[in-house]
């Protein structure tokens, strides 16, 4: 993992200040000499940096299966270039880092990130390798997000882009989602304000918004099919007030493995940096915000994924169509919901290496 | 309000005994000479006995508009039993009662109560009330469920049944929004095991656990029409943790509404016997389930309802059909999701009039 450290105080689009921004990145596969095959690879709001294996570290990445040599995002020909996103506790600078003014936890005194904030610090990696012209950008769910944010800010960054699995704002259903996760952690006895200890964090609180989020992540129908109704190693239901379903144990399962890995704060700040992004709002309409859009556009919805619509994915679609831009639109039928990029990651290959390979220079 | 007490012990379905059961319950217009005009009317989760004001009670009832004189259920006509379900904090024994043994709330020492275990307490209601056999069952929701169980456990005690938006069990990813509700309540700081006082109750969970199920009570374009992603009187973003959105505050609103007039530990149990109601499990197959059916049964769907879909529900139709059962069946076009039924009753009248109607004799 690299970091590069902003000398630049940076001006947040909230107008807050924020200084000594460190921002970890990594690099799968070579720059080649005219630094034309980079792609940057922008990730979703609990994710890191480590997309997939590496010389560097061999552990597996979230999309390992999707980025690497000779898989879809071929790191035999590409320099796949992943940042870990402002505000989140895997590498970046966030509320768990110091702030060089206290010499304390930032907690709660962090300042809200937006998307445009997570993708300037983006820009500043890729500036800071040199990289002139990205040949790609690729964001999955809120990297998708980012995605688009990168497209139209920075419209000649960037040859092609590809889009999956995201839209122009978060659905009111999944604004209220969230906000009902981020309570569960603020009321979490444990959260002190943000001012909880390492060995005292507000794990219930962070397990149960991990569980929604993870609900809304999965289709009806992956759940009816991986879980049904089927009953925890028992033949019959306990009578009693805790779990009887496999449902309910995955459900915990996937709870307690996210309050190891991830941050309370953290997860407040990303969560409301999604509920915070609508280009509509940002631009005054789609239209206005896809005016400046030049790359070359794959856009790819999931036919089962309910957090972000095909419907809604659509919308934008449109639009860029009605402005006449160059782009591709694609429903993976997917019964896996919003997960299914990661599920089967198979099923995004056909549409993504192809639209990769077109302009590809070795 | 009336108040039935069981003389004899209430063996539950789990095997527990229950002693000295109080079922509350509610008469609305007058039961004819021949009792052959009554209607059972079963209410939801957190429903109670009260349907609609009357001469003893003249506050609106949560089926105001569905329910009374010249209303669709006409009062002038039928007379409308309602009976608050076991294990309620509305009027019947629930984990709130006195246990008679230790002279302590019961709280968490309660016995899982089923749906089954409440139908059983009203079926003592109206054999109390020397009903031989009820003109009509009408459950919406989990009154539903109790409305199947009564067809199914008692076929000759009714003529006809309405079951509304109510499926032979719930399906995963009801139980996963369950168990994750439940878990909201039972990690809330002043939870205590449920031994929670009156003036410290567990407040943020129980609010978190409803606004959880409200979302799943709406549709997703139901939420668009009526928040969008509408700003709380302010034109732009407040850039902090808290609330921007409209529906954020709605939902908080709706969680603070709740609080007030629902018991915590009632809610465990409630939630819990809608997650162990499960037809399939309970007879072997749908079609043991429905063999025994002899009322005329209207089966009504709502379009928009995801928590109980028309796909879900068509299920015990179509096995009702094959099993040649007088079975009608229509999905109501709302755009509302599971809630339509409170939100446009009238879309229901146009159903259950007429089939109400078909053998009444004044």
């Amino acid at each position: 993992m690299h970091t590069l450290t902003l000398t630049e105080p940076m001006i947040l689009q909230s107008g807050a200040v924020l200084n000594s921004v460190s921002i970890a990145y990594e690099l799968f596969g070579e720059l080649n000499s005219k630094k034309s095959n980079a792609i940057l690879l922008c990730h979703a709001l609990t994710g890191d940096s480590h997309v997939s294996s590496s010389a560097n570290n061999s552990h597996n990445g979230w999309w390992q299966e999707f980025v690497g040599p000779n898989k879809t995002v071929d790191t035999n020909k590409y320099c796949v270039i992943c940042v870990n996103i402002l505000g989140s506790c895997l590498g970046s600078t966030g509320p768990i880092s110091i702030n060089p003014d206290t010499q304390k936890a930032y907690n709660l005194s962090f300042p809200i990130v937006t998307i445009s904030d997570m993708v300037f610090c983006q820009k500043k990696v890729v500036d800071y390798l040199e990289i002139s012209q990205l040949y790609a950008v690729i964001g999955p769910s809120m990297g998708g997000m980012q995605a688009l944010k990168w497209v139209i800010d920075y419209p000649f960054a960037m040859k092609r882009c590809v889009i999956i699995a995201a839209s122009a704002s978060l659905s009111p259903q999944a604004l209220a989602f969230g906000t009902v996760a981020r309570q569960a952690i603020t009321s979490d006895k444990l959260f002190k304000n943000g001012e909880y200890s390492s060995d005292e964090k507000p794990v219930d609180g962070l397990s149960i918004a991990r569980m929604i989020g993870h609900i809304t992540y999965l289709s009806k129908k992956s759940l009816d099919i991986k879980f049904g109704r089927k009953l925890q190693e028992k033949s019959d239901y306990g009578f009693k007030l805790g779990g009887d379903f496999q449902v309910e144990s995955y459900l915990s399962h996937q709870g307690d493995k996210f309050v190891d890995r991830f941050d309370a704060n953290s997860y407040l700040y990303l969560s409301k940096a999604l509920s915070y992004f609508d280009l509509e709002k940002e631009y005054g309409s789609l239209e206005k915000a896809f005016e400046s859009v030049q790359a070359k556009l794959l856009i790819i919805s999931i036919s089962s994924d309910w957090l972000y619509s095909p419907e809604q994915i659509k919308e934008s679609v449109h639009v860029l169509m009605k402005l006449n831009k160059a782009v591709s639109y694609s429903e993976v039928f997917s019964d896996y919901g919003h997960d299914a990029f990661l599920v089967e990651p198979d099923k995004f290959s056909d549409l993504v290496e192809p639209f990769l390979e077109a302009e590809y220079v070795a």
